[in-house]
């Protein structure tokens, strides 16, 4: 079996590593370097889990009954990032919000510009998505000028901005969202998903700071995984920030119980103000990674590593060889998993998306990347 | 604090374990009789748990990734109950699909029988809901004829029938509703709540028996939570049996990744034959329980117990003493928390719904309630 049948057997997306263990049990994968979170952040959650879960036998009770209501837990959160738990609606994962958002509640034609994550425009039916391509010469960034330009000729009502994006990792500074909602009289909404917003050395722009000015609150949508930075996928846990008449609205047709019981304990957790000190420890340790490794893969001859916010690094093949073939040669060879974009749009090129793990990981990363080029 | 403050600072619902703890630290709470799970299932299922995840130390693993599609997570599931994959969707608990599909993709007016579970018509606006009263003189029951009629003479469009109803118990035999699908020209779905249907002691008709003619399968909707009959709702995990082009319109707009890593687990583990053969014994012995605590509760004086196909028991106070003084005496003098159905819609008396345990907290419930009628 080849890359190219487990690509056709994913469907839509990627291969997971859980399809290719399926699908390949004798395939020995040392690294995922798809998947995007801080691995130490993962074992800080899990310490917390065994003591706090297990073994005080209290993970049996977590599993048994009914987890509290969104409105609830909303309250534990907005101590950690100081919002109003009336701004807030906890999700089933972030992909939960974006779902009930963008194709339930707002309406009009939404401006998502590519590359990008895909299901912002999946979910969504042909006639309301607008792409705008961010350009090759420019290593994809957005540029301010351009999408206010976009945005008022095309009638956008709601423009996507995933910040750090993924897969560039580019940043959009507060002043350049600031023109946006200054200079686009049409524009009904920003989302502003802010999933990697943790690995921005600076770290500076929070969705938070938006939601000073009651203007702001009415226009602007934050959207937050917490699947990356915390390393919970399995979990499902994610929240948006927004204004209060949408958020009821949203209540009023659901979403009241959609937790469960893990996600809430994570968030009674996360407003405990010892597991954030010692949450900001392991993401400075993980942040040193990152810095080394991009230094590192820098070194390496035929490929093109684009500037990064998050954690991850978009990375241009410039020989002829293709992005599949490599991902292949690094899976089978060497059992580390990369991202192939060749299913991306908007990516002009071979490209592959590279995710920071641990140290060691990413040593192993390095070696199989620089041997497969 | 009295038992009105609690409700009051509880909301729409009956106030929680969670909250009632919270407010009350010091008030010591023997018997959850709300809740309405076979706690022996939850023993078995938490039994494996330790087993294949913890002792195995694959819980972090669990927790960390992020879990399989849901078309993925459907594969287990249609080994266990025999229907296609393509005919299954799965649900962060049966609560999101009933929200996704009455608000999001069903059209048309709503009938419900009451008394019955509120979120049903509660997540609907006011014009889109029907309420059909069943009748007190009949013990609530639904009468076929009754319900034909109302359909036709009112242009419902779905009908919704919680099978064993909750809160009474009764139960809706298979030929009729064929009959209601034969005789209602106008109406286009049914949706067949079958969240309590493991503990209808007969418990022969099943969702899927209704899957086996095409034309069933276009018009009845199966809904299936799994928190009840496995005791696991701090999990999240339930199921909607539907026709293929409704799954897949739901799925082209959003809950693809709707499944934690727990819940995934456990759809696995119900598709291993020894775990389902151990859990039909404790489901034997939890039914057997259940019917001795009924034949206990019926000899207390003063109170009438609706005959129920379900795991809980609609009780009439026949004194003029209130439901709400009942479940707060209980509450207060002997830790047994019993469900007041004063917030019900359609009940004409005073009622409290009342769960079966396991045998040992049957018998405090049974003194509790004696004790304070």
């Amino acid at each position: 079996m080849k890359f190219i049948d487990l690509k056709n057997k994913a469907g839509s997306h990627s291969p997971s590593i859980a399809l290719i263990r399926r699908l390949l049990p004798d395939l020995k994968i040392n690294v995922d370097a798809c998947f995007l979170s801080n691995p130490y952040a993962t074992d800080l959650f899990y310490d917390y889990f065994q003591k706090d879960l297990i073994d005080s036998n209290k993970l049996r009770e977590v599993l048994e009954y009914y987890p509290s209501q969104n409105k609830n837990i909303a309250e534990f959160l907005s101590k950690v990032i100081e919002i109003s738990p009336e701004n807030i609606l906890i999700g089933n994962g972030a992909i939960q919000l974006i779902e009930e958002l963008l194709v339930h509640h707002l309406k009009g034609k939404v401006g998502i510009p590519i590359p990008t994550f895909s299901s912002y425009y999946e979910i969504l039916p042909e006639e309301r998505v607008h792409l705008i391509p961010l350009k090759k010469d420019n290593d994809y960034k957005f540029i301010c000028s351009d999408l206010i330009k976009d945005i008022n000729e095309n009638d956008i009502k709601i423009i996507v901005l995933i910040n750090p994006n993924n897969p560039t990792g580019d940043f959009i500074e507060t002043n350049d969202i600031e023109k946006i909602l200054n200079n686009c009289p049409g524009l009904n909404h920003i989302i502003l998903d802010e999933s990697f917003i943790h690995f921005n050395n600076d770290g500076v722009s929070k969705i938070e700071t938006y939601f000073d000015s009651n203007s702001n609150l009415e226009k602007v949508i934050g959207i937050k995984s917490l699947s990356k930075d915390f390393g919970i996928a399995g979990i499902r846990a994610g929240y948006a920030i927004l204004n209060k008449s949408l958020r009821n609205n949203i209540l009023n047709q659901g979403l009241l119980w959609n937790s469960n019981g893990i996600a809430e304990y994570f968030f009674e957790l996360y407003s405990r103000k010892e597991f954030i000190v010692k949450y900001e420890n392991v993401l400075k340790r993980y942040l040193e990674d990152k810095n080394d490794f991009l230094n590192k893969i820098s070194t390496i001859q035929g490929i093109k590593v684009i500037p990064s916010c998050a954690n991850f690094f978009l990375v241009e093949i410039l020989s002829s060889k293709k992005s599949d073939d490599i991902v292949e040669k690094m899976l089978f060879d060497h059992g580390v998993y990369v991202r192939t974009c060749s299913d991306k749009i908007g990516l002009e090129g071979e490209y592959l998306r590279i995710a920071s793990r641990s140290k060691t990981e990413n040593d192993q990363i390095f070696d199989a990347l620089k041997k497969s080029i």
